[in-house]
């Protein structure tokens, strides 16, 4: 079974983009009627995805997406608290509707209502919320919510634990993901997602988060963004900063996606990284959709690029599904259900 | 004969750190006489410098380092551009003083008196002086002079083109490379530094800053960040915003360095980018001073990993020799002039 542990919505229905835009656009405006989420038909869903998600999970040869709303449009620094908690309870309602036409094929994972310079109560309502309610196995957890001015606490600061603590005793793990950038240094995709995640791998380092929380885990997108590739610095940093070694210090809590395009890319991590600590992900359709000249395959059609490793096939089947079910244990318990 | 494009004078005597801790406290102290720079006499320079990068650079078998002040000692969001004028000014003259002793094992790169929301002013004047004065070959440029808030614009953005146009003139490149972090979001070494070197790839994937300056020449140091570990990601990205093939838009401008500190990502970099990018470099006594206990050996010890790379020998001099010669001309005129 193979499990693509990082997809977005990323093609919605035009409706849902319609609430958003009356949403920000009654920002400037408080007299306006309230935005509210756009009619979408169950056949809007089922084009979309069709044509989409479920078209490429199923010529590329996966089985099952680990599914969340669309990173770069959670937008938490547009607006305020409010604007966040609706914004997000539309996309999170959306893909439990997605789910709910393709069990076998996507399972959820939650946007936040985060805002710059919030508490975390109401991330902490939505997680309940999506898990208990919706049937979701995990969450994405922006560390900038300021979209690319960074000026939250690291996520080993306390201000945090209050939010990890309902996701150890909800027994789901967070992808670490940032949002759309308003700094105009940060490309989203190619500046802003790879800053943040190479910026929590070494906000672990620093730290001693999994000391006080043992069960928590995290993935960290892109493939550990700069991490794997300067590995040697990592472990060298973690000596000189006198923490134990990564092993023990962060990887029995850390996980990297194989969101990497290119076979040498692949080969890398996996060359440097314990496999237990990688899990399969395309983020198709995402940052790039492109076909690469120099194979004549899509950039993200990661599976490509596992499938060409000289490794054995046990050892592929623990990128492709143990780890992610090891990861996500509600969604094993799902699999689990279903005789799988 | 092996360059090394990026040494740091992180080992300077004492008396030039109570030189900025005194200018510094005068920040918040008007009425303290001015701070000055403190004596330094030649032995304690031979001292600082013969026990650490020239020892280690005889050690390790290289012949001339490219040297400069400590980079994250440049603060440049610390005080005003008075402030950072003076200190750029008692580094850079430091930096002098080495290369007029060990002028066989030492070239010098200067810093820049940059200062958050300043102009280029200062700058330009201050590397007129280093390279027509002092004999310095290039210069380390600032993309985020903050210290981690980003809050200048993008180094495509026409703001920086005056100094661009001194560069042209000088034909002298510039290594990017970023200070201490006063974000506590961003580890210096660990994540800025890292982050700087990605997002600067990107926005000159995102500009045109070579169509309106093909003359240019920026080293991108650590390796040139996540970008080679993210290779496919970068030629998507650029295909996807329709710009040219990184060949031609970027790479004909853009140099990284070898400070990656373990094999596996060494053998990635030169397996990715054109040989003729590729400048070896180590960045000691730097970021990581460890033994790696894998190897036994200095993680920054790079030219162990380009010696173990199975490419001709004719290859492995464009990385040590060739490559910096042609990105520095003015080293190039130096060594030319020796018979070299």
């Amino acid at each position: 079974m193979i499990i693509d542990c990082h997809g977005h919505y990323t093609t919605a229905p035009a409706a849902h983009q319609r609430f958003r835009d009356a949403q920000v656009a009654g920002i400037k405006d408080p007299a306006a009627a309230p935005a509210r989420p756009g009619q979408i038909s169950d056949d809007e869903i089922r084009e979309t995805i069709e044509t989409n998600q479920l078209k490429l999970q199923q010529q590329r040869g996966a089985d099952l997406t680990i599914f969340s709303p669309r990173a770069s449009a959670m937008g938490h620094h547009v607006g305020d608290g409010k604007v966040s908690a609706d914004w997000t309870r539309a996309c999170n309602d959306l893909i439990a509707r997605v789910v709910g036409l393709y069990p076998d094929n996507f399972i959820g994972v939650c946007q936040l209502p985060q805002s710059p310079g919030a508490a975390l109560t109401g991330s902490i309502r939505e997680l309940e919320r999506c898990v208990s309610e919706l049937g979701f196995v995990g969450c994405n957890l922006n560390p900038d919510p300021s979209g690319g001015r960074w000026n939250s606490p690291p996520l080993t600061d306390r201000f945090w634990y209050p939010f990890y603590e309902k996701m150890v005793e909800l027994d789901v793990p967070a992808m670490i993901h940032v949002s759309a950038s308003c700094n105009p240094n940060f490309h989203a995709t190619g500046a802003h997602y790879i800053n943040a995640d190479t910026t929590a791998f070494m906000q672990f380092i620093e730290g001693d988060l999994f000391r006080d929380f043992p069960a928590l885990r995290f993935i960290i997108p892109h493939g550990g963004g700069a991490v794997p590739y300067h590995w040697g610095r990592y472990r060298g940093l973690a000596d000189m900063l006198k923490r134990p070694p990564l092993r023990e210090h962060v990887m029995k809590n850390v996980f990297f996606d194989t969101c990497v395009y290119h076979q040498p890319g692949i080969d890398l991590l996996v060359k440097v990284i314990d496999l237990d600590n990688i899990l399969f992900g395309s983020e198709m359709v995402g940052a790039v959709r492109g076909i690469d000249p120099e194979t004549g395959h899509y950039f993200d059609d990661t599976k490509r690029y596992i499938d060409a490793l000289p490794i054995p096939a046990a050892d592929k089947s623990r990128i492709y599904e143990r780890n992610a079910r090891r990861v996500f244990p509600r969604l094993d318990a799902v699999l689990r259900s279903k005789g799988l």
